[in-house]
């Protein structure tokens, strides 16, 4: 099957009414498409393992071939952020099994083992930490940590993988990644780059460093109507100038800063809220430009926050470094597909196992730049034209005499 | 009993983690603070009626008197907003109590029927307009126009009556209503103005008028990595804005701007919202003063709405007029008591039924004048002195021969 074919087979799972998807670890949605995914790989004659943390790895081995060594692994997710698209990441898993399709139909036996991952919980929407499937098996991030993680209901995640028949014991790094020579991620393109410089794929040279923080701001709840203004101590009066002074510093500095969750309490009409706790989510070019941003905002939000006499606190949940991708694979990708090269500032499993092996991706067209978002999208013949350049990599890597 | 032990007996009741309470209209605990006004009615001999809205009058009459005229009310409510504090309104109505029972007790025999309420839904912490109760029965609201309503669960307040074993069919207007002569509010006081003039009772001259409205912005939902600062149209800029403007007008003006509830979508970390909805609560002296509040601050979210690229849309949810209160009765009372006169910024019953019948409020001091909030207070000595007012007030009201 295509991936556009693929992806019209999972359509339905998790829709929102307003045509976005809310597919979050765990949940009904990301455990149908887990079935969906098994389903995938047995029709492909796959073997599929879940490792402890339950990243899905779909293998094509078989006799004559060493288990060991170097196997080339391609694949993405298939959770979504809450009402985000229906590409980030299911295009790249479809492409991968779609690529594996083809090279099975063609006859093709390959020296080297594939394998096709669906990774768990890329978007962090439920329990806050982004790639906790990819950092749980690379050792970026230690069980205990993450494991002790609460999504918004005040369930861990422990609880919520104990609840899904999964043993949390089992979380931790992953024996199957030794087996991994190199990855490739597929990714629908975020940001709208690929458009203008009329490419339908470009190859990906970096990732921004990113980091999610927590903001806390505590004032004195009052009544709304009795409380003259200049007896207030009212925390959503901190948070609104944090918020401007994010964009007005990312916008200076030419990095990004994004304000999109908010918790009131005690988030009522009539009442001066006594606690806002906001999130904010900030990327720039290089760590120094990063830490630079963040610093000035904390100066930004202390001094609103002592006008206000508001208290605020302020937590680094999850720091990601920047990415260089494989510099050598990147050109070979490059020159074997005939794409462009393009840095973005989304996060991506593929940055997570950078780290600890070559990896590269592939950026399909997006002609709005819009995702996270229900508009997110590629036209088939760009999902088409993604899936013949994975299949052109796998060929050519998984192609290599060992 | 006196008020300070029948406000003990209800000191669990919807109490929060944090020393604070939660009781909204016809959640378990107004469910349970229903049972227990029923009980206490009924130990002091009064006869207990409920009407199509849910308002619980419990009726002191007798042999002799007649039915139809000049009926004397007191009373408040047991809601409260979300994490709100003890007294508002359980001081007005254990307090009722606690005059009833004294007077009970020293063997008076009222000339004309007294009459004890627990209006239902004053605080409008669920369905977001405030004094339901009092609306409905006094023809403020229209019945269809309340049933309507929806809480955030999507529960209209039909759904909700009816799961409580409520004919919704029978609210509106109530009859017990044109029994009524006079009513007389007690409550604590929000905002501070007892303690600095030393005087634990005073009594109300006006309530500002108030209006409560619904800010929808609308953006683009989009990557939060991804997206250049320039390309955004995030609508938590515009309702960044909209907040410290809100501030700022208000503080201008001498008038009161809150805005302590909102909602965004998706409210992920990683997203630019597409959607921000946000309440405001705005009061004023007089009702020009307010229209300019609200019509300026109008115009500012619109500029920041076009500067942003998102779009805004402006409701009006709920307006209350100004409440000047019976003079004659307000001079009569605070001459009784020897009390001094206040206005207040505070919505209440009071100021619904003052529309139809002549009507006063009492209030008792709060030392911090912190309100809808856990710390909110009045001493012991305090409420015996607002019961002691209260007293004297019923006395020399029902006291007069018809």
């Amino acid at each position: 099957m295509g991936a556009n074919e693929l992806l019209a087979e999972i359509e339905a799972i998790g829709r929102t009414a307003a045509g976005g998807y809310t597919r979050t670890a765990w949940d009904a949605p990301t455990m149908e498409l887990r079935d969906w995914f098994a389903g995938q790989a047995s029709a492909l004659g796959l073997e599929l393992d879940e490792d402890g943390n339950g990243n899905q790895i779909a293998w094509w081995t078989g006799r004559g071939w060493g288990d060991g060594d170097d196997a080339l692994l391609i694949g993405s997710h298939l959770d979504s952020v809450y009402s985000g698209g229906p590409l980030d990441g299911p295009l790249g898993v479809a492409s991968a099994l779609a690529a594996v399709a083809e090279l099975k139909a063609s006859g093709w036996q390959p020296p080297r083992p594939i394998a096709v991952a669906n990774f768990t919980d890329e978007e962090g929407a439920r329990f806050g930490v982004a790639c906790i499937g990819s950092r749980l098996a690379s050792g970026a991030m230690a069980a205990d940590a993450a494991l002790a993680l609460r999504d918004q209901d005040g369930n861990s995640l422990a609880e919520v993988m104990a609840a899904r028949g999964r043993d949390p014991r089992a979380a931790g790094p992953a024996a199957w990644l030794h087996r991994i020579g190199r990855f490739v991620e597929l990714h629908v393109e975020q940001g709208r780059w690929l458009a203008p410089n009329e490419a339908a794929v470009g190859v990906a040279t970096a990732i921004w460093p990113h980091g999610r923080y927590r903001l806390d701001f505590c004032g004195q709840g009052n009544h709304a109507g009795a409380t003259a203004m200049a007896d207030r101590h009212d925390p959503m009066l901190t948070y609104a100038a944090t918020v401007l002074a994010a964009r007005e510093l990312a916008v200076g500095g030419g990095q990004r800063a994004t304000m999109g969750r908010v918790q009131v309490d005690p988030g009522s009409t009539n009442s001066i809220p006594s606690r806002v706790t906001a999130w904010l989510d900030a990327r720039a070019e290089t760590e120094p430009a990063l830490d630079a941003l963040v610093s000035a905002l904390i100066a930004r939000a202390e001094q609103a926050a002592s006008g206000d006499g508001v208290s605020m606190e302020f937590t680094a949940e999850s720091t990601t470094p920047a990415v260089s991708f494989d510099a050598g694979l990147r050109d070979r990708i490059a020159a074997l597909i005939d794409a462009p090269v393009l840095a973005t500032g989304a996060g991506h499993d593929a940055g997570i196992l950078a780290a600890v092996l070559p990896t590269a991706m592939l950026f399909v067209r997006n002609p709005t730049g819009i995702s996270h978002a229900p508009e997110e999208s590629s036209t088939p013949s760009d999902i088409d034209a993604g899936v013949a350049a994975l299949t052109a990599v796998v060929k050519d890597l998984a192609g290599e005499a060992r």
